[in-house]
Order: structure tokens, then sequence, then C-alpha cells
């Protein structure tokens, strides 16, 4: 041991933001301490196949202790933050209802964002989430339960509305969903049921802007609106969802009529907002909020005089950053190269540059959207762009091989792995 | 279509019973129809592999729609039998609350038997069960939430009793589980935390009984005490568990003293007893029950007095077979054999003869047991035997190629590749 303690580093979140953080400081002389509230690192980018039952749970969420084990400056803690005092440099947990505090040198919050519903206690109340990885096998459960359930009604409507599916919202989340729904639907399924045609399932997405993936430019928008409607997704641009109930949800349509949709199942894809945690640290340091609840910081991530504070990735309001995967994983490893340096004496400031690495999204086996700097494809260029970069960005060599394999079931063969149902489900009744 | 209706089978139960009762009825002029209150078959043999992180749900539960999917003379039903109308010839049923009724001509009862906690409330409720799926993934998260409680703990003794694991049962269950436990303990945790050493994790086996796996005779028992010993098992035999609370097991020794183990996590893996819809089938039809509530059956496996009733599997009562697998798939078969003969106008009795091919337990990596004829191996040997065998009958191509490709991860290498907590955990307070 050298006399002086090691300088402690806390990250909070064990997304793609603390997870590239904590890779960077590997092998610094820190203490890194890793608090969230679960276990595991998410690779959220698949989270709709883990709730269609191609892949398992394990395959996109490997143990944060596994990762990291031969990082021996590093100690994993299952808790969650519940405030940061920046004045003391202490972030205040509980776990399991005890509760703990970290005292730390450097922070880095990278809670990320939650769903917001627009504010309204009904859609909460009314619609799934698709943002973590119980949410994804709530919904893996509730979609499998919806065609048990369909197979065994008698009433024609409500068998209906037990294979209807209202997608809030129509970026990368909403049109994953969207397609691999009506995969399952076109092929998973096929000779499965008696009394139900899984081919008629209706999915619908609602979405308020006018363009779908409005993120990847003008031309994706155009590819995927093409394939949706070619899958037979009846997509709803310039819609807004008005009301939501038991089994239904109301859409404003661009001609000012509306319409209520009986569906068993309403996704929420849309609205995000910064997690709870950014609101606090915001008051308590003085920062600023941008209108989605991120934290405004400092060209270089840091926290408006809180220079150890850093927010990186989804909860970060900085420019006009995408909230991707990638912005997640650059401003992590930032905030962590910043911290080393400063550990060995440079204080130079270093503003953060984003570097647009392009963005993916899957539409249906072999069909994918890329936009590449300027370069938007579609069709099967997409989709083995889409294969080889999520192939490298998986974590774990196990990981990846397993996904290839689960992949190869799904999308050469027609299978789904993962169907069991085991009382996650939540049915109308 | 022929001018009479088809002769109309209802199976109860999409266990091993029911699946090969259904797959022997394939191509036959009837009409079947599945009943399950789950939409897989569970391969019950490996259910300790999903408690333990090495394989998914999917991998040991395929949809059972899936697997019949090509048998188009068969229906799936979701929904719990509630009772049998053996003078009507109706199976009554619930579902999502609503009621059904099935007529039958014939009917083959394979429900299997539940965990009995020897009658006491207090059992069921301080212990967990290892039967069916949900059961599995419960365990899974007591299991890892237990370590990153203990993680967590600042009290040493409450540290121990969340490492400590009490396996009531020394059955293949029971073995199994501890094996697998003490793997976890010694290699796939490893270098996992930073405040507890998993390798000092207890895990006790308490058996009422003087042999551990009694069943594959005592030769086999004598190895695996051996082996359960060496990798630091503790093994309980002639011990009765006297009370369990909250934290805590009760053991009667041997030597008429008593021990309490504090222990976070108290496993079931002893007692079971017939399904409850025995006992209904056997007041409905005035037929026996044995001690373990299994229905006493003529040597064909039908019901006294009531030929087109037959009950198979563990819930079936004949002489003494054991209760595993083999038994229930070979007189699922034998049930589905007899009815196509009949159909066919052949009404000769044919009794069933089971044939004994051996029986299999693993201990742990490259160590198994096994016992074929009068022929018992052990260590590595034992272990190809076993790796063959559940290779073998494992449902389905692509589950075989899955789990073979998690038992090298877990084996060859040392991860756990489930091991993400999902919200499914019961631990103390």
């Amino acid at each position: 041991m050298s006399d002086a303690a090691p300088h402690r580093v806390v990250i909070v979140g064990s997304g793609f933001g603390g997870l590239f953080a904590s890779k960077a400081l590997r092998r610094a002389p820190v203490h890194v301490t890793l608090i969230d509230r679960v276990n595991h690192h998410l690779f959220q980018p698949l989270l709709y196949q883990v709730a269609t039952g191609i892949l398992s749970e394990g395959q996109i969420a490997p143990a944060t202790r596994e990762i990291f084990r031969n990082y021996p400056n590093m100690e994993i803690v299952l808790a969650e933050v519940e405030s940061i005092d920046p004045v003391g440099r202490m972030v205040a947990t509980t776990s399991f209802g005890e509760s703990k505090t970290f005292p730390y040198d450097s922070l880095i919050v990278a809670a990320g964002v939650t769903p917001s519903y627009f504010g309204s206690a009904e859609f909460r109340e009314r619609s799934m989430p698709m943002k973590s990885l119980s949410d994804a096998l709530a919904l893996r459960e509730q979609i499998y339960g919806s065609f048990e359930l369909a197979e065994l009604e008698e009433d024609e409507a409500k068998r209906r509305a037990l294979m209807t599916f209202v997608i809030v919202g129509g970026g990368p989340t909403g049109v994953e969903m969207a397609g691999q729904l009506r995969e399952l639907s076109r092929r998973a399924l096929r000779r499965n049921y008696r009394n139900i045609d899984p081919a008629k399932t209706r999915v619908v997405i609602a979405e308020g802007g006018d363009r779908l993936i409005a993120e990847m430019g003008e031309r994706v928008s155009h590819i995927t609106l093409h394939d949706m409607s070619k899958m037979g997704v009846e997509v709803h641009l310039n819609t807004k969802v008005t009301d939501l109930g038991d089994g239904w949800a109301e859409l404003l349509l661009p001609d000012g009529t509306s319409e209520k949709i009986q569906s068993a199942t309403i996704v929420w894809a849309a609205g995000m907002r910064g997690a709870p945690i950014g609101e606090q640290l915001a008051q308590a340091t003085g920062a600023k909020l941008d209108k989605g609840g991120r934290v405004l910081v400092e060209p270089d991530c840091s926290v408006p005089g809180y220079p150890e504070i850093f927010v990186v990735g989804d909860l970060m309001g900085l420019g006009d950053l995408p909230g991707v995967a990638e912005t997640a994983i650059q401003s992590g490893a930032h905030a962590a190269h910043v911290i080393r340096r400063r550990v060995k004496g440079d204080d130079k400031a270093r503003d953060f540059h984003y570097r647009d690495l392009g963005n993916l999204a899957a539409i249906s086996r072999f069909k994918a959207v890329a936009k590449i700097g300027p370069v938007s494809v579609g069709g099967l260029v997409g989709w083995l762009l889409w294969l080889v970069v999520h192939i490298t960005f998986l974590t774990g060599f196990k990981n990846r091989v397993g996904a290839l394999a689960r992949w190869a079931v799904s999308f050469v063969g027609r299978g789904r792995s993962e169907r069991a149902l085991t009382g996650r489900m939540r049915l109308p009744s």
C-alpha cells in the first residue's frame, strides 16, 4: 500500500456509460465503486429480442461482477442511489432496506433515462414500458400469453383485441418491436394454434412526429416506412395518443378524427426523460435541466461549478447529441479519461467531442436500416451491417456465439427459443 | 371427413407422460386435446441447471404448441384442470377465470406430483420448492441475490446465514442442487466479490433415510456420499427436519441432538405426493390412493372399473416403479398404444411392463453416478453417460446444441450464463 489512500471514483449506473467509464479506469491508481440497482449490464439495443423470445435474459445481461472480476480496483454494489451530496461528496444509497453512503473524490453519474409517459399516470398504468430487463420479460409473457388467451377466446371482438398490439412511439425501439411482432405472427407462430390465425395479428405504431426513426435522417425514415407497411405494420404518423384505457387506446389522427383501437397490449416506446437522480443533482448543485430532464453540463461533461462530478450518457444534456449507446460509451470513457489525467496531476480541461459512428435499426430478418455519416442503406446490406455491429458490441465472447446461434434459429429457421410462460404475465381480465 | 366424429382423447399434463402419450397418438384416427396450466413441456432433470444459472428457461422448456405444430389432430389448451367427471366423461377446467369443459372418449391423466412438505404449512412457507420452471427461476434469484446481500452485509452472523444453503432431501434433485451450489461457490463466482469469499459457502443436505439417492442402489449411494463430502457438501443422513423458521432450519441428528442452522435459503427437495386431481379422480371413481397420493391402477394403467381412464407417470400407483422420467415416458406411451388399438377394434388387455433403462445423477462437472441394470459407475465415465443421455432426451435439436454450448461455458469454462436478477427474488429481511 502507498501511504496515501487511493482516489475514490464512484460511478452511478452500469449501463453503457458506467460500463465504459469503468473499463477506462482499469489499472488506474483509483478505487472504483460501481453502483446500480440491477446486478447486470443491459445491452439495451437487443431488449426487444428478449421481449419477443429470441434471446434469453442472460444473453443481453451479463452479471456486472463477472465483467469486472479481473478489475481488482473495482467494487460492485447492488443498491439504489437515493441522493448525491455534492458538498460533502457523498452518494447515499439503499439496498434491501439498508442505507449506506459512499464518499467520492470523483463522481460519474450515468443513471440514464426512464419512460416519461408524457407525465400521465393513466399512460403509465395502462401501457407496458420497454426499458429494463424485467420490462422485457413482462412483455414476453404478455405477448405469448395474449395468443394463448386468444386461442381460448370465443368472442370475436375480444379475440381481435388480444391479437392487436399498439406501439406508442416510432423510434428504433418501436420500429424493432413492431417488426418482430409481425415476424412472430407471419412466421414464428405458424401452425401453432387451431382456433386463431396468428397472421391476422394487427400491429399499430402511433408516432407523434412526421417520421419513423427521425434521428436517422429522411432517407432512412422513408425506407423504414416503406418496409413497415410492406410487412403489414399499420403506421400512423403525426398521431397523438390521447387516452389509454383497460384494453384500448385512443388516437388522434392527423385529419382531426379519433380512432379507438381495442388492444390488450399497449407498448410504451415513446418519450423518455432523465432519471430522477438528475433532478436531485441539479437542485443540489444549481445545475439546469433541459426539458427532457437531462442535466446541462460543461463541454467536458462536468456539472457547472463541480469539476469532480460528471454526468454522461442519456442523462447528460450537452448540445444535440443522440440518445444512443454510442453517446453513452464515448462520454463515459471521456469522463474516466479526464479523471485518470487529473489523478496524475494533469488538470487541463478537455472538451468532449462526439464521433458519430452511425446508427442502425432492424426491420425484420435480413432487413435493417443504417446511417453511417452521409450514407443511408436498407435491406440486406443494412442487415449485414446490423449483424456485424451487434455481434461486435455484445459483451462477452459467449454471448456473441449464443446470440449468433439464436439468430440462426429465429431468422434462418422460424423458431423462438424463449416462449415459456412463468407467471410474470399481466393480462387484462 | 368420415361420417363418424373422431374418438376424442384428452390428456392432462404436458410433462413426460403427456408428451409421450401425445407423440404415440400422432397420425392415429383420434382427436387429441392436451391440457396443462403451463405452456411448455418441462425437462425436469435439468431444472437445477436453470436454478443455478447454467441454462435459460427456454432451453429446458420448449413451448408445447411448437413441439406439436405438425400434429394436425392435436389441440393444446392452457388451462387448469379442476375436476374429472368419470360418468359424464368430462374434464372441467378454468383458464384466466373462464370455465370450460372437455368431453372425452379416452382420458390420460399425467398430472404428476407436487411437493408434500410432509403436510406442514410451516415447511411450505419457509422453504423453496424445485418442481416448476417458476420455482427454478425464484431459486436462481434467491441464490444470486443471497450472494449480493452477503457482499453488502456487515454483520458476520447474517453474512454466514446468507451463504448457507440447506437442502431438505438427498434424492437426485437434492444431490444435483448441492453439487451445483458448491461448483458455484468454488469456481463460478471466483473473484466476483470483494467483501466475501464465496468458497466459504456452506451447503447442507438433510436426508431422512440412511442413504443418498437410495433408489439407485447401495454402491451409487456410497460413491455419491464420498463425492459430496469431497466437494465440501455437509451430508446429514438419518436426519429429520423438525422445524423451519425465518432464516433457520432445525435438524434432529441421528445421535438425538438438535442442530439449528442459520440459513437464508432452504430448498425443498424431499417428499412429493400425487397432484390433487388424483384425489378427486379417486373419489369420483372409487379408486384407491397409495400413501403418496398416487392412484392405484390396473396392470394396463387404467383406473379400476373405468377402462377408458388411464393414469400414467408419477401420479400412477403401480407396483414399485421409480418416480423418474422413464416411468412416465413408458407408461404414457403404453396408454396411448392401448387407445390406438382399441380405436381399431382391438380390445385385448395389455399389461404395462416397465423396462429399466438405468438412472443417472450429476455430481459436479465431469462427475456423475449411473446405474444401468446391475452396473454402477461414477466419475468421468458416469458423467459421459450423463452427457449423452441428457443430450439425447432434451426436446428439440436447437435445445441440444444450446445446452451443449452452455455446458462448455460452465464446465470447461467457469461462467454461468443466466445470472440476471429481475425482481423474482424473495429474500429474508
